[in-house]
């Protein structure tokens, strides 16, 4: 495995970085890059795993402190082990290979029984993370968002940030699709929205969210349900996540995704989870990474929990 | 009509900027400038129309895309044509022949039955706007808010910003005033308030929305009534848009104030909508931009629905 | 008292400079400094005080006007008197003489009927104010923070801002502690979070605060307690107050910390109040300023309505 | 004199605040504003003369210190004694009554024999600050500036900010009128350029004294004139002086400035200096408010030697 | 010709926007965008002729003020037409037809006896835009900029921004190259320094300028010699001219090029312009776009004079 | 040694990170923290190391790239060998450890014949690093500064960062010092001053260099000595290195900067280099950084090429 990895300096807190997948509970890496778009830069995105590693490094002696999002210390009693390979060697402009670093990363990990921690990168590198998750299937994708992304094609790329529930829903052991968080206008077009809707896609806008709570979602998740989260950063509100490519108001606030997450966990299983599009360059306020990687911690927080 | 208007550089999306408006479902116009006070600029304030028209043109192709905020594409299925004629030709000092302008375009419009979107300038801009609904009433106005707006007059001039609402209560189409967002402090003494309540005005503070929903203002607009909703931006919260003069915690979320604009389209005729006080200098956040354009947004998908 | 006061310019709105203890309701004065840790500058707060005095005093002319979120003017009808003697003279280095200082002037408040309302400063100012809250005792505090500030010590210190809390409780006149909008990492170990818990102290989590409304904290205070009101600016979200050490997200919004300000007083008495941790520097939206100088007004204005 | 000064806090670095004038060798005082235009706000520009002492004040008991730039202590050896009474009562609106309590401040300071330093405001307030200085006539006015300043009236204004030079020129005790740093565009036509050759002001471009050094300048100051020098702000580069209304590139350095300075007070006599056309708020970079207050300390430095 | 514009809004300051070619001493026109490179977004540069527009339309009504870099109005006293038929209609990603609406429009101008001025886009809008000048042959290329675009090829692109100069030098028109500015590092290697000299190419270091002033680059070139100046913004300091994609410290003051501009102009023939590389969205100072305005000011005003 | 650092990510473009010093021609490495004032932080400043590192590692595959400011490649021609083992493991409080680490990383590079480039930390980090230099003696200081810091002690520390001149110059191989770009008010009084004349001290004040270019100090040091260069970044002009604690205008260019810095090896021999007082997070404009490594890389270069 070491050879596709990247070292990351430092590496996230609580995670050890030389570690095997067999002995992890989970493991977390960055993929900088995905499948890029003609014209389109990716590497803004690119600095995102290091840019949330950095945030939580200060911290990283405070593991036995107590956090109160998730009421105790972070890798909770159990001896949850984290571990951290660092960032997968994409390169911006070869999409093909990006992808297959992806799946052969996730692979691994799954293969070794251990619950994949993917920071992205654009909204593209889920393709091939969750094309690797066939051994965890049937799966029920919870999908944060704004935009629906269900295009089977841009600029002559099926694989890029607005393909992504679209080929997803061409694999076979992709189940159920729960899309939370949309609203405003994205790359879907009548068409998309039909195709999406045919298929058995649920989408629960924003504003429905804010209506009727999480249980809006929630709702359509079975119990037990495989569940992975993938959670594209314009989905929460830009009051407090400023750092997105294309910023959309009305978005869900912290406290919504978190509870998101742990409802998630409690009623069904995760078994991945994905952070994507994270800008930090767009990061205006100095708010957004610190709650980019309070999120994080509270998927990691929630495995050790094992609920 | 011509010889008013400035042509706006790019023309709102989904606009045509040569088109008649007895053609037009909606006509969207800029005001930059109303009636100023001595020693004070409004120029800052003047840059608004052409801030929001920019926002919105890279999307001009995208008017087959589906808006999630309105469960379609922006200007729907039944063929909703929306004019823009560009900007009136105001300046900085001369409030009179503003208000000249103001008053002429907005008459002009509805003589060609035409639903008028005036996008400001100052809170003085609405005075001859409303002036000149007269042939829509008896007219309830729906404003959102911090401030309440009832002064007869300061420095000596009677139509400027603070003036707007006393203005509006002598004017005998206008039936009802429902003002929402009200909070902290602004120009009103205690005078005002008992003047604004004796004439019959329902001030909704934003305390009271956040306690009981929109309700808390929709409870005062009967059914069918013709409506003007007319928009400061300093009634939504700093968090979303730092863009205005006085900054006031406390306010309305965005999606409460689409939640409200569909609702009284809904419930009742909107008639006229303008937006004011947005100053394109001070969107600190860089969000404050698009939160604007997105409510005008959701005011024309609204209003091409028929609802 | 004079000596242990430098002058504030400008005053604090509505307060007069020169006015004796006895003939106020309340004193509001300034505390730039408590007690520092080693290798750690608390100059950035110490500028606190003077920057809400000056958000405030282009309103100095105002207090006729009506303020919304009190429903009335600043100072009420009933003849309130607001005195503002300045910032104590405290230094960086000299924790003890600090302590002194603060403990000082807040008797003397006290001694004189009035309440005494102080601007910090960190959270280590709070120890000896409230330690010279004894005459008003038995004691409810209610603490508006994201931290629970419990620790025994950090670097050889018992008096710093991570230990707030742990003083407090030593005290004989506290009787009750309420932690409101508690989240995320502090200082807190397993080991403070018991020895609060056994203590009795009430911790209310922000995620509580958000699901069941203030009452979450009211239900904790007795009709008709003593409260001491202590307001770390950590517990509002950083979306409207990023001015702060450490930014939380999924704070307390500005409407829960007003209805909680006035909620306590109404049920109880508001008998001392203090804001802490503000960081004039950080205030990178430009609207925390605004907040905090509000929020203040908001304890004033209570207390004014004898509520 | 009290009764037209408002006391500053923190009084200027070196500065007495009780002090008589005729126990001073100079007086430094505010005068925030000066003759508005209509629909132009002044505003902005009377914060500057706390904006400056406060950038001072820190450094107030480094009064031993040695300045690098003087070649010894602020106050030299001399026994130099400075006066700060405050800011000026100015209002934003009533130019006139400005105008008379400049005239009258300088006046006092001027019959006492100190130098009187006054910190503007807009670049209309040395107009009635010059006719003050009729006892040091025949005068010499170095202006810094980016723009000649010569239109007799503008929107009806003659005393506003564009016609500071033309009013000089018409005042009996003036003698001389050399202008540094002039360059780009400003209000005057062909018109005031020519009436200002005829009457013999001497302009000196900025690509002037880049190309031959200050000597451009020095050259048409006599020796033993006495001199005002009057610094308008955006006279210095945008790259370290951006705080300007009007920022125009190619302007002076720092060096050249304070060269400048010590040279005119080396080979004639400073019997007067102003600064103006600072704006705090548009310290983009944080470095323009050092640098204007590093230039009045060079001022002060530079009297306290007698050169 | 029309076909191949679109209309600027506001079209430049002292420019007709419907005046034929044949009838314009001198045409402004924009570029927007180049040849691109794979996997790089050229859109932050193709606002850049809007934006040097808007900077400069304030002042549309001061045609008869005095510009003091230029010694009389901008326009001058002979009669000078300037046309600015607005931005060529380019796109991002064609870079062959970008290319040949470059070099159609440059020809028109040119074959109308106006001198042409192109506001880019990218380093590599001057490679069409130099094809087209051949009959104003043998040319002298005088370039300012930090880098010498000597690159035979990058990605597989021989007409991207690092080929511009190489590119021309196969040109048979072009008789010589002076590169002024160059400093630090950019894509030359050994191989382009060498084939660079060894074409006859004079290379002159920022570290000459400072120390020779502009004479280290006018020795080079001949009297009456026609030239072109091509000035990417990457040539100025950093201080002044923020807004590029390299800043590299070291660069040219504004003094330095707006004395260039005028020296070469008056010892040689200035027959084409052009400024490129300026992004706006990286002016951090808000100082760069008044430079790079002023710089255009300064090119149309020197052609205005005839010199 | 390895206990000793802490391995940098990304390593210093062009430097080995495994390689041992005897195999290195010059040796760079951070040296964080240095001996701090009890309640000043020094954690600031920490980061500045692995900023610079950060800043030029895009870079890293670009040294066969022709460095215009150096007349070549990075590394020369002649086989230059650059190590970068990390950053020693300091921490903000233990003072005597820090200089402890310092001196025993320096001293082993020097023992190893190679030339130690330590990027600090704040200005006490110099101390060791000077001594430590004894092996190179006698030896010839090139300070190049805004402040002198001959301060014997402060707050009862005597290793702080206003005593490092001082200190050094009790060191016997200590032979000369020359201070370069002094200017302002810094840490030193009439009495420092003087001791720092009677010892011998130059001091070249910045205007000097202004108005006498870089020999002002080159005249003071003599053919051939070995000569350390520290740097402490206010040294250079806020308008192109805002990133320092105490910003004073005035100061030199980057081209004075880098001129010296040649000069100086080729006059003399540079033995080591020190680049202090850079804080990354006060880089307000964003060319800060850009300057601080593009200085470095000359040092580098200038080593490299042996002059």
């Amino acid at each position: 495995m070491d050879s596709i990895f990247v070292p990351a300096s430092p590496p996230f807190r609580g995670a050890s970085s030389d570690i095997g997948f067999e002995q992890a509970d989970a493991v977390l890496f960055g993929a900088p890059h995905g499948t890029p778009y003609p014209g389109e830069s990716n590497e803004p995105l690119a600095a995102t795993p290091d840019a949330l590693r950095k945030e939580l490094s200060p911290d990283a002696r405070w593991l036995d402190h107590w956090d109160f999002d998730l009421g105790g210390p972070l890798l909770g009693d159990q001896g949850f082990t984290l571990a951290d390979p660092g960032n997968l060697d994409t390169t911006p402009l070869d999409g093909k290979r990006n992808r297959e670093l992806i799946e052969q990363a996730t692979s691994e990990i799954v293969a070794a029984g251990a619950v994949p921690i993917m920071i992205g990168g654009d909204d593209s590198t889920p393709i091939p993370f969750i094309g690797a998750l066939a051994p965890r299937g049937p799966l029920t994708i919870v999908q944060v968002d704004a935009h629906i992304d269900w295009r089977d094609e841009r600029r002559g790329e099926r694989f890029g940030y607005s393909s992504t529930m679209r080929r997803a829903s061409e694999m076979d052991h992709v189940e159920r699709i729960v899309q939370v968080g949309i609203r405003g206008l994205g790359s879907a077009r009548r068409e998309e929205v039909e195709i999406a809707r045919n298929w058995g896609a649920k989408i629960i806008t924003a504003r429905e969210v804010h209506r009727d709570g999480i249980d809006a979602a929630l709702a359509h998740i079975p119990d037990g349900a495989n569940c992975l989260i993938t959670l594209d950063c314009d989905g929460i509100d830009p009051s407090i996540m400023p750092a997105v490519l294309a910023r959309t108001p009305g978005g869900l606030t912290y406290t919504q995704v978190i509870d998101l997450i742990s409802a998630v966990a409690s009623k069904a299983n995760l078994v991945a989870f994905d952070m994507i599009e994270f800008v930090p360059d767009r990061d205006t306020t100095g708010t957004a990474t610190i709650t980019a990687a309070r999120i994080v911690c509270n998927v990691i927080g929630t495995l050790a929990r094992g609920t």
